[in-house]
């Protein structure tokens, strides 16, 4: 059996006998009944995930990782494929949006080369990034499959292998992408996914105007036409219209949730990662943590694809490199204290409401 | 001249200077342009407020006032005045909800004791709260002033005070409150401010059923019939409807605007301080840092009346004492990192845009 289908058979739905325990004590804080909302919501979640009335989640992990797209050539991007190395660098460097996010949040970030087309050798050899490089960047999808079946299940595998090494120091995982023009294969599997228009999903990406939308559009139409993508396989739709970096994503939700450890969702690209997990496994829905509603228009149905009503957070972000995950590592702790830390009206000799 | 009025003489406008700087480096960070959305816009203001680019955030104080209400008698809240006391010592022994995300968000909390109906003199004694007490509770507004206006002014500047004294070792406030009925008075606050109805704005606020809203509804308009408050006047709207720890509150926020600090005002009951804030000298509402939407019903006029089109978080909580405010902290970093530690596309030789 392969390492993916063992993975599969260790992810299974959250732990109910927890999720009761947590809503016991949360029903019980001296507090108005539920005045915690959302968060007491998530701390159930996160009980349910971790098997523990006590979950640990001190310790965060961002994983970002980085491949190029071989559609850039026909000009979905406002910006050049360079840009992905150029910015490996910079995560490497710590000049980023999610250095300076992740260490705000007191989060760790490992950068992996899933298939950036450079030659990122030297950062590897000195242990700065993960190397899992499965291509120089994907083909283009508006005339073929983005990589092979074998290429894609390498990709989903390598994610995979990263989450079972990470969960013996990590107890909570977020997702991170780096890719020029990977908005256009993220909006691509949303389409299969969701079953939603192209144009209803299309986003402006990095700053397109309203003509270059159009044509994004039809790039990606192109794209579900010529390749017919399987919307019941997810390694079929990884490998026709996805992306390595994409494919890596869903092998790191599927490992995080073999390993019973929450993942956070950062935006738009990794929530398409999290659709290729869903459709290789669909238990792997109850490991996710859904940071925040992105910019970009298909977000939100996909996120209601995979049970999510309303994100933790809304602040018009649009990066990814795992930013919105970041800032969304603080709310988990947050949840996790009410859950430990708070009294109970018992505990706190306090007064309770009238009945 | 006295330390209301001079505090707010010292009470300016955001340094634009400051905010065209920071904007200028964010137009310039190596991510698509505005890509970190409205945490973006929160460095500028905190550079206007802070008046540099570069502001520093990481000393983070909240300040949790308390005080009881009159009100109580008719019936407008679920639990009795004496769980007013109680939480001050689970505040103290670290029990509360506030205790739980302060400490996750790195703050220092101080509980204030404004007016609570109960002695808490061994508790100041130790230093374990801050002794500001104006009453021993507030009068019954459904018949009378909840205070004198001597008082309502004590109040005030007793805010300023700790808002003067914490400057000295702290970066930026937030605001918390813990007063048994405390909503009845705020609602009447936001009706006299926002000019609209009561039973707009009426919520349930620890737990009400309709039919107690309903009364609550009519408790507060008959405040409103008996004090009529002056609404071009804070302190009058305070005295005549307000409580002592909204007063202090709002020489906090006073105190705060005067030292050039941040104030990330908490829920609905920080919110209506705000109002009283607002009210005394407009320019504080450039201070201000709204955390979150409670589900108090008029939490969204107030904060409107105050120019916060959007709050930094929607959690569905509705517990104040200082929580949404202190999960805010956390966006406060943040915004200040991205300002802060992001490298501009010269700083990091990435390549920009397509024009």
């Amino acid at each position: 059996m392969s390492l993916l289908e063992r993975t599969i058979e260790k992810i299974y739905p959250q732990d109910s006998s927890s999720r009761d325990a947590a809503k016991t004590r949360l029903d019980n804080l001296a507090i108005p009944h539920w005045a915690l909302g959302d968060l007491m919501d998530l701390a159930i979640d996160l009980a349910g995930m971790m098997k523990t009335v006590r979950p640990q989640v001190e310790r965060k992990a961002i994983v970002t990782m980085a491949g190029d797209h071989g559609v850039v050539v026909e000009n979905i991007s406002k910006y050049p494929s360079e840009v992905t190395p150029q910015m490996v660098y910079n995560f490497v460097a710590g000049g980023a949006g999610i250095n300076a996010l992740a260490a705000q949040a007191g989060a760790e970030i490992f950068v992996v080369d899933m298939g950036v087309a450079a030659d990122l050798k030297e950062l590897a050899d000195n242990n700065r990034i993960i190397n899992k490089k499965v291509g120089l960047g994907t083909d283009n999808i508006a005339v073929g499959p983005a990589m092979s079946k074998a290429m894609a299940r390498r990709a989903v595998e390598s994610g995979i292998d990263i989450a079972n090494e990470l969960s013996e120091r990590f107890d909570v995982f977020g997702t991170g992408d780096m890719g020029i023009g990977n908005t256009t294969p993220s909006t691509a599997i949303a389409a299969v996914c969701t079953g939603k228009n192209v144009a209803d999903l299309t986003g402006r990406g990095t700053g397109l105007d309203d003509q270059q939308v159009q044509h994004k559009v039809s790039v990606i139409e192109r794209a579900l036409a010529v390749n017919k993508p399987d919307n019941r396989d997810g390694l079929d739709i990884l490998a026709k219209v996805g992306g390595f970096e994409i494919g890596g994503l869903a092998g790191l939700i599927l490992g995080a949730a073999a390993n019973n450890k929450p993942v956070v969702i950062d935006g738009f690209i990794s929530t398409a990662a999290a659709l290729i997990a869903f459709k290789i496994e669909p238990f792997v829905r109850d490991y996710l943590v859904f940071s925040h509603r992105s910019v970009e228009p298909g977000h939100k149905a996909m996120q209601e694809t995979l049970g999510c009503k309303k994100p933790l957070l809304d602040l018009n972000f649009r990066l990814g490199e795992g930013t919105g995950a970041a800032v969304a590592m603080n709310l988990v702790e947050g949840a996790v204290a009410i859950l430990t830390k708070v009294a109970t009206f018992e505990e706190a000799s306090v007064a309770q409401a009238d009945k």
